[in-house]
């Protein structure tokens, strides 16, 4: 098809396509004349992976780290979720202290070696802004927290497909790139739901 | 203190600080000459929010309705979290399908009238995300999903405290907007863990 069927099929609009093509996103289409090409259902598909990461808040330079994944999976599934993890991943900070993450990291099952120190960065980073705002987390809550995500990620892990690399990496790095504005918007209508029942309408 | 000493106190440079008085996210200080002014713990304390919020990715925008929901709280409780919660989220899209948001919202308890509208437009737009990009999420998955953020939900409805509406508002406001980052990257490292048990360095 040409650009323009590809600009309806994706519902993405032709220069934002081209951008795409130069940021090397979207892999050319095939040549059909000096000033035309043709483009297939690979194409569709991706511009809907990549419509969705940016949707999802990712940068440009995440979304070429997930489309490389895609084009070239690691062989191990384990290292696969790693890379997956990397590139949807703001870069490390020597700055950050790991000590409070690692301990709840250690909390989850983290040893050395478990996986990508990444993560673990991030960990520290949103411990770093809660201290900042001198916001505390009541260690029961923590126990909750650290509960509640141990049982998604057991779930998660679980329907890894294994099928082929291309399943896998899709699974993974879709799975926790999109699945994140669910889960924290699921949490604000449970909050809703939790204090309505709570308050009501009382007055502070 | 001075605008100088204030910036050490924060860590927030100089320029940053005249852009917050500028952008009035953050209140003027005591005029003690002309051309100096003054401040107070109360300016530390705020610009340490700040922070907080623009790290976690809250929009400038979004800072200053935080900020306005500080410094003229609402009355109630309920009224609170809703307001805090439209504070912090995207702007409402009347393009989006509300049919499948509403769907998993009654099944954590949501009734019309419940709460702000807009956290289902948030659901919506993030199970767009997924289908724009072909991600399924398997109904046992989503299980899992809606009972931990039940969970988590309901225990941190239950420890807002209400001594006072500024103490109220400020975990709400900042429960919501920092903890987010801290659930994900939890996520991540319980996935790492949950992967290296599952696929240890096995070829896929």
């Amino acid at each position: 098809m040409r650009i323009s069927e590809l600009s309806t099929k994706s519902g993405v609009p032709v220069p934002t396509i081209k951008y795409y093509l130069r940021e090397q996103l979207l892999p050319e289409g095939e040549r059909s004349a000096p000033t035309q090409a043709s483009y297939g259902e690979a194409h569709v598909k991706r511009l809907g992976v990549i419509r969705a990461l940016v949707a999802a808040g990712v940068s440009i330079a995440g979304v070429r780290r997930v489309v490389e994944t895609l084009d070239d999976p690691p062989t191990s599934a384990h290292l696969l979720l790693g890379s997956a993890h990397v590139a949807i991943a703001p870069p490390a900070d020597d700055a950050l202290d790991l000590v409070a993450a690692k301990d709840l990291a250690r909390q989850l099952g983290w040893e050395p070696g478990t996986g990508e120190e990444s993560v673990l960065y991030a960990v520290a980073r949103a411990l770093d802004g809660l201290k900042a705002a001198g916001f505390e987390v009541a260690p029961a809550l923590m126990a909750t927290y650290l509960t509640s995500m141990r049982e998604i990620a057991d779930a998660e892990i679980a329907g890894v497909p294994t099928s082929s690399p291309e399943a896998a990496v899709q699974y993974v790095v879709l799975g926790s790139a999109l699945v994140e504005p669910l889960l924290l918007a699921l949490r604000r209508v449970a909050q809703q739901v939790a204090s309505a029942k709570r308050f009501g309408g009382d007055v502070l």
